[in-house]
């Protein structure tokens, strides 16, 4: 690999937004593009909200709010309190300052923008460096069949906090979507030298990009190595509805499972400790291993973890 | 005329909505409906703004900033500040409270709702038990011919300060709009005891509703006796860019002037005592007068001004 790591990391919210971080802190050594899940994306309050690149946005320009994982740090609700006394849905919160990177969305897609363009130039805008792609400028939604009925995501993942049982997950729009451009060409990028799936979960934050069509396949023919790292510890994710989802998806929720739903496209799997005697099972299926420790509850951490994956790649490279 | 004295109120924002809570704190005695300009409204960020209506709702609930006279008391700025970090215009200033409103009448425009629907039902949301009605459902827009050239209402007004030469004003959308549905009614409602003309600017405040077919001859025709209350004191605007406007139409800034140009309709017009002088000319325009003092800076002025307009009105139908 030359001196510059070229690096492309999928990314959803919370738990990959921490190891986005982490490999955007490697900046010096790499270059990174992340692509974002806009599964979860959704028009609300009359606006165009994309969760996860603002997670992706605020936690690497350093303000994010690190209690909640969402929004933005020092946040005021004036504006909420407000809708609430105009009789307006309350159950997505939507911070003052978080407001205004929604309504200029908003606007500049009513305007005709893509949101790839719209998401560089807010990043741009927030002095981010690293590149900060939707996985797609077209519409995808996630929506899931539930013992409550057909729920759109936010409904089922904020309104009902992940309450429903799940039985079957889709992703509207996603047969007719396109890569985004600057995804497209990545994937087709031979001096790529790491593809990392961050530790989101795999069936809600990752498979949206994955149901595009050929970005699967993109993933598993590219010559990198692809590298991910593991949501779950000890078969309970780490943040998130992932086990319980697993779980109600009859797919199983430890990291052997997470390696089985990913073993198509990816060469390694970063576990925890905790999980090291799955390695085995994992390495026969032809996915190697490395164990780590993939709590991240530090920035130090969030480094440590991101140069592993780099190095673990570097590796199953040579 | 009957206990319960039926009055419309033609209102602009600030200066007019003063008159307008005194009129609205006579509750006992009248069933008041107001009739907002809507020519001052704008798509701006994406939203669908309406400075007058939202004036007036929020001085008749009690929540208008009593410093700047738009916008909500009490206001906090993170939004509009999030806003400039990301680079777009903050020309006109948006709180966070004062954000609901406007986010909430978009997303039910957007739905299809009429403005005169959304109205009623903020105006109920904020408390308010007065009638608040657009004065049509239909887009009309304030454009002024300048001599820094054609300018929407709001970059005249809020952008570049009134500081522009105006040459010519017009509407927009009006030859085409009709009056609201609740406003059509009232002007052919034989009930309806008086018809007031709050002191807004007759040219940028009063003319759009003004411009609407069938209002202006509705209104002179109306049985109820129409009464004005002057926006200028001594020549000069009691508040905005009346008088200078006046000027640069060369229509005059006078209390006679502002007579001269309602005196095809307006049957009464209160005037400063300090135009005291101006009262014949004003009546040789078959315009009867009532001296009083039309500066408007407490409650009980409001409230005082409110009982003279209505007085007036009783003892020119008698």
């Amino acid at each position: 690999m030359s001196a510059a790591t070229k690096v492309i990391a999928l990314c959803g919210g919370v738990g990959g937004a921490k190891l986005a971080l982490g490999l955007a802190s490697l900046a010096d050594t790499i270059d990174l593009s992340i692509i974002a899940n806009t599964g979860d994306d959704f028009e609300h309050l009359g606006l165009s909200i994309s969760p996860d690149i603002d997670t992706i946005c605020y936690t690497l320009a350093g303000i994010a709010n690190p209690d909640t994982g969402w929004g933005r740090a020092e946040e005021s609700w004036s504006f909420m309190d407000s809708m609430a006394q105009l009789g307006a849905e309350t159950w997505f919160r939507l911070g003052d300052k978080d407001l205004a990177l929604n309504v200029l969305r908003t606007q500049l897609i009513q305007r005709g923008d893509s949101l790839s363009e719209i998401t560089a130039g807010m990043a741009e805008r927030l002095g981010i460096s690293t590149n900060i792609i939707p996985m797609s400028d077209a519409s995808v939604r996630t929506v899931l069949e539930t013992d409550r009925g057909t729920l759109a995501f936010q409904d089922y993942f904020v309104r009902l906090q992940c309450q429903p049982i799940v039985s079957d997950i889709r992703f509207e729009g996603a047969a007719s979507a396109q890569p985004a451009p600057r995804f497209a060409d990545l994937l087709l990028d031979a001096t790529v030298d790491v593809i990392v799936v961050c530790p989101s979960n795999p069936f809600i934050s990752i498979d949206p990009i994955l149901a595009i069509p050929t970005v699967r396949e993109a993933l598993a023919n590219h010559p990198a190595p692809v590298i991910a790292v593991s949501p779950v510890i000890d078969g309970q994710s780490i943040k998130g509805p992932t086990s319980k989802l697993m779980a109600e998806l009859k797919l199983g929720s430890s990291s052997a499972d997470v390696a089985a739903y990913y073993r198509d496209f990816v060469d390694g799997l970063i576990i925890d400790q905790r999980d090291a005697a799955l390695a085995g099972s994992i390495n026969a299926m032809g996915v190697a291993t490395q164990c780590s420790s993939v709590l991240m509850s530090t920035l130090d951490d969030r480094c440590r973890l991101a140069q592993e994956a780099i190095d673990f790649a570097e590796r199953l490279q040579v």
